[in-house]
């Protein structure tokens, strides 16, 4: 197999689309998405029916193409797919995203099928995504292989490897929500040829990729799996979700992409060994990429935790340090200053419990200046009646909490995020005072444990 | 103290409000709110400075009050609360709602004075909820002795017992977001008199609770804890949020509503003994609340899974198998019927991954049907481009998904939960086609979570 950059697929200058048609699905919608986002001059459509698809020559060969192409993407039949790989081949494109199913995935007949489409790219020494796949997607040059909304095509500092390419293509809706967007996306299929190893290469090395998120089925090759993470977790976080824990589970991955999952007790080993983060859930995943996408890496384990509601500051603290950070004593420096300013009834200490005194944007800061505090969790929350009385008087939450936004710049380097529960409004209001680089939960539990996993993973720079 | 029942506080004929005022407040909002339910015939206000509120006279003294009233609810600063239960008592009124902070929660000058009304209450023979509480919630009657949004008054059937009050408040914001309606809550505050236990034996007899939430720091009597949840779990569900896991967040628990939360032992050894079900966050008690409030008992623990992303199916049976679920073949008979309808490539198992097949809406009542199924996962997703061309063309997720809530109630003895993943405007189209009765999830992992709950609890009945 070839070894060559995947850097084609994501920075193509030209893109030869084999199968575009006027029939509805994937060879109607990519051409079109594409001249949406402005790659109209640079996309060729191939078709052996030939005439014209939005406005745009359709060749009947990719011979016909005489602009320069460095990638291809394939969206015919299976059957067709090996006729189309010597086509493309022949053409000198070393580049190809398979984007067919009908190979591993479905048997015995599909595997052999696949065989013959890797033995090609082999031969031509072109590197292969997929098949059974979405391809990619660069957020930086509006490039996809694959049709996404445009608040998904917002450049960020995530970038995702899905081994299946419905689930890659799902997350890319569901993300940003989360105000999680991306920088790059591949989705590997049945991996003929580029795999998570690859990949993982050639994010660990993207300038713009600052965390990785990895969904596996199963490893193409566990010891370079090993040796993979190994390094490219020094360069950024890598954050997996992993299916086929469970007899069954694997069995439902073996009939999904192809693959054998393997014993989970080897994945737990690499994963340990290697510093990549393992998350428990598809919710888990997102809540650490949340955190570790806005946040940067931990000194120490020294949460301090300031709340409005009791209840929830001792739930957050159960959390924490049942996964491993400490909820020390704040500095007496703190204490004094926060004391200075508080109503007799306050406790100071950590948790700091505020109450309903209005001593949370003086306090706040106070906790993120404290040395002897390593990150922050706030647990923001008042009764919506209440919330709606302020408004009433003309008083915003901003003048409640302060101006978090502006806390979090003063002191970057100290992880902050909060806590909110409530009415939808409430949540809304305070996700928008927070801004967008302290991630607001809405559990104190999540919160918790993706700042300790945070810690997990800063510990293996001290 | 005395032993007769809570019922005064949930349906009280008449009410006093002692302090009762023009500033805003609980004094001021609770009044005004009662008034916009329909309770202003039935409120009675009382303040030394006499006057008029709302519209309202404002007694002098409850002694001028000739109406019948049997509930009193106490909105007095601290040090003028064992007056004014001087008073309550000499009254006659046996029910007492303290909402007033600054007793046991702020150390011992606190905890003697509210030694000082526990003896008062025993005294007169009056159950008293709080102090530092906001008392009780009954949507059916519209009477709540805290301000509420109109949402939060939507009859349903989860009650709430929660220790503290602004939690207690909080939760009554978050909840109808899920879908999550109340019949009642009570909030325990430093628990005087009227505890968790106390709070369980009522909420168990109430013909509409049919689940119940609790929120607890510390019991009040962990032996009569052990008895109550014994026989209440007999009845209906109890799914508790509990504290003070570590030694950390005991002492958060301690400082807030003054109770010890003892050793978490003992509690494991509590829940596990009665049936009562540990959430193990609040999203986790929120997601046990949704699937035990709409889903009927378990028979057995089979799960059929029907999925459109085998990796989401995958990830769905890895949760269910580790958490005591099984994911048994389908039964023959459904096999053979699936079979017939599905497209070469799809693997006719379980969990049944049917991709992009358009058999969704046949498949899922052949699975609700299967004799050798107890329970249906159903992930439904499809990427948001797809969604977006559909409705080009007139198709809508109903005509792909079938109508969920037809099949819902063509089997409504086999509980069904659904997965959605993806865009927001997808989800929340498959929630409004899912309807109430169907939960949606938007991680697999807490659909199977909670359904494997639900079987952990029915197992208790069979």
């Amino acid at each position: 197999m070839s070894i060559h950059s995947l850097n084609s697929f994501f920075e193509p200058k030209g893109v030869a689309i084999l199968g575009a048609r006027r029939s509805p699905g994937f060879g109607y919608g990519i051409p079109l998405f594409l001249q949406s986002q402005g790659w109209g001059d640079r996309i060729f459509l191939v078709n052996p029916a030939g005439g014209e698809l939005h406005g745009q020559r359709v060749y009947k060969s990719l011979r016909d193409v005489s602009a320069p192409v460095d990638l291809a993407i394939v969206i015919v039949p299976a059957e067709a797919v090996p006729a189309v790989m010597e086509e493309i081949g022949e053409s000198g494109i070393k580049s190809v995203i398979v984007e067919s199913a009908g190979f591993a995935e479905i048997g015995e007949k599909g595997r052999a099928l696949q065989e013959r489409i890797r033995a090609i790219a082999i031969r031509y020494r072109m590197r292969a995504i997929g098949p059974n796949c979405v391809g990619v997607v660069n957020t930086r040059n509006r490039f996809a292989s694959v049709e996404l909304l445009d608040e998904s095509m917002n450049p960020g500092p995530l970038s995702i490897i899905a081994q299946s390419g419905v689930f890659g293509n799902i997350l890319l809706d569901h993300l940003p929500q989360y105000r999680l967007f991306i920088s790059k996306a591949i989705t590997l299929g049945n991996r003929a040829d580029v795999d998570e190893n690859d990949s993982l290469e050639y994010l660990g090395k993207d300038p713009s990729t600052k965390v990785i998120m990895l969904y596996l089925e199963g490893a193409a090759d566990g010891r370079r799996l090993l040796e993979t993470l190994g390094h490219v977790t020094l360069q950024k976080p890598v954050l997996i979700l992993k299916s086929g824990r469970t007899a069954p589970g694997k069995q439902a991955t073996a009939s999904h992409t192809g693959s054998m999952s393997g014993e989970d007790e080897i994945y737990r080993g690499i994963f340990a060994q290697t510093g990549a983060i393992r998350a428990e859930s598809l919710s888990h995943l997102i809540d650490l990429a949340r955190v570790f996408s806005t946040q940067q890496r931990l000194k120490g384990n020294r949460l301090g935790i300031i709340t409005t509601s009791g209840s929830l500051g001792a739930l957050t603290t159960d959390m924490a340090v049942s996964a491993g950070l400490t909820v020390p004593p704040l500095s007496s420096s703190t204490v004094d200053q926060v004391r200075a300013m508080a109503p007799d009834w306050m406790n100071v200490r950590n948790p700091l419990d505020i109450g309903p005194s209005a001593t949370f944007s003086r306090a706040l800061p106070l906790l993120m200046a404290d040395p002897e505090i390593d990150m922050v969790i706030a647990v923001m929350v008042i009764p919506y009646a209440v919330v709606r009385q302020f408004r009433f008087v003309g008083f915003t939450v901003k003048e409640w909490f302060g101006d978090i936004s502006a806390v979090r710049s003063q002191y970057p380097d100290k992880p902050l995020v909060g806590v909110v529960v409530g009415h939808p409004e409430f949540v809304n209001e305070m996700n928008f005072l927070c801004g967008p680089s302290v991630p607001v939960f809405t559990s104190p539990e999540s919160a918790a444990r993706a700042m300790a996993a945070l810690w997990h993973y800063s510990r293996g720079f001290q």
